[in-house]
């Protein structure tokens, strides 16, 4: 067994600290963002920082990192109030990958990895086509956490586009039939396998299976 | 195809739109948060709102629903300032579910569901014996989100404990090996098969699986 504390931590070489420390909080959601700046120019960036804020009103959070590098994507977000969510499957998980690559400000994510624009005429942002999970949002909410000056963003839930037949009568989406992946780390990619639904838990009841 | 715009997101019953909703960000990483109050009362709660906030210094951030309904665990955490993730793996996920039933004040998940605690003489929180990896957090941070009353905890990795022989020389924790699973919705569990891990992405390079 490997027993760590804060110390042992910080001693870590930084590359080796960023692979550990971002497979501790379990599974990672994988998707990409798309936006479109007011100049017109297109940008498409992996995350695996989106996570459920809540249902109602639907928002969703995401994590972006300090000011350091470029980030088109933030910008792009911050001055149009406009991206899409769109969920990385188990076709075009590679080509996601790739949109992490620093393309020059001229290059375009989408031309770069084949991944394919699609609009939607309620919405500026790019969706991306091959995703079967799309997602519009608009901006209302971002924050520098002081911590680690890494900045959260909220958006609202406002265009959902997804194959009717994925979506079971009380609401969940199969997301495992459409194929959307998993992210653990920094770079491992993972198809699931469901084990089960579970009925809502009760304190006098034992668990039980949602038939 | 299913085309929603917010209006029709809004029109949805409440429960149909939390499934629907909590399916939209992707996989969710399924974590167990032991606590103990000032009192000794131990208590124990699954969530699926664990993500990774930053490498250096170690941070994850936990989402808990508005103080609407007793919330034992947050509770603890802004009294102790201490607290333990767990990931849920595919032996303990049913009892990791049940954890989720609104036990009286007075009763523990632990002795309910047969989750048992372990404590290191470093902390004051419960570790989940049956857990592979053991995170022990200080609270950093909580703040009230208010556009939805959610509360954001933010917490600094200060006790890890993981089997050795699931960290890959680069510090890359294998996860699937130690059975982690993912949730999807309010109430899917998942086990995984990994695809690949990816080399760095690079602008001039093809993408490529790390060896």
């Amino acid at each position: 067994m490997m027993i760590l504390n804060n110390n042992d931590l910080n001693q870590f070489h930084e590359r080796y600290r960023a692979h550990f420390v971002n497979s501790l909080s379990g599974y990672k959601s994988a998707n990409l963002i798309g936006t479109r700046s007011l100049q017109g120019d297109e940008n498409l960036s992996i995350v695996s920082s989106v996570f459920h804020l809540g249902a109602n009103p639907p928002f969703l959070g995401v994590i972006f990192r300090p000011h350091s590098v470029r980030r088109d994507t933030l910008e792009n977000i911050i001055e149009t109030e406009s991206y899409t969510i769109n969920h990385v499957n188990s076709l075009i998980w590679k080509e996601a990958h790739q949109t992490s690559a620093r393309y020059e400000e001229n290059q375009s994510e989408f031309k770069e990895t084949g991944l394919e624009p699609y609009y939607h005429d309620d919405f500026d942002a790019p969706f991306v086509a091959q995703s079967q999970v799309k997602i519009g949002l608009k901006l209302r909410e971002y924050r520098t956490i002081e911590l680690n000056k890494t900045v959260l963003v909220i958006g609202e839930i406002v265009h959902v586009e997804v194959p009717s037949g994925a979506v079971n009568e009380d609401g969940y989406i199969n997301i495992e039939r459409l194929d959307t992946v998993a992210v653990s780390g920094l770079d491992c990619y993972h198809t699931t396998h469901k084990l089960a639904r579970l009925e809502y838990a009760k304190p006098d009841k034992q668990v039980s299976v949602k038939q």
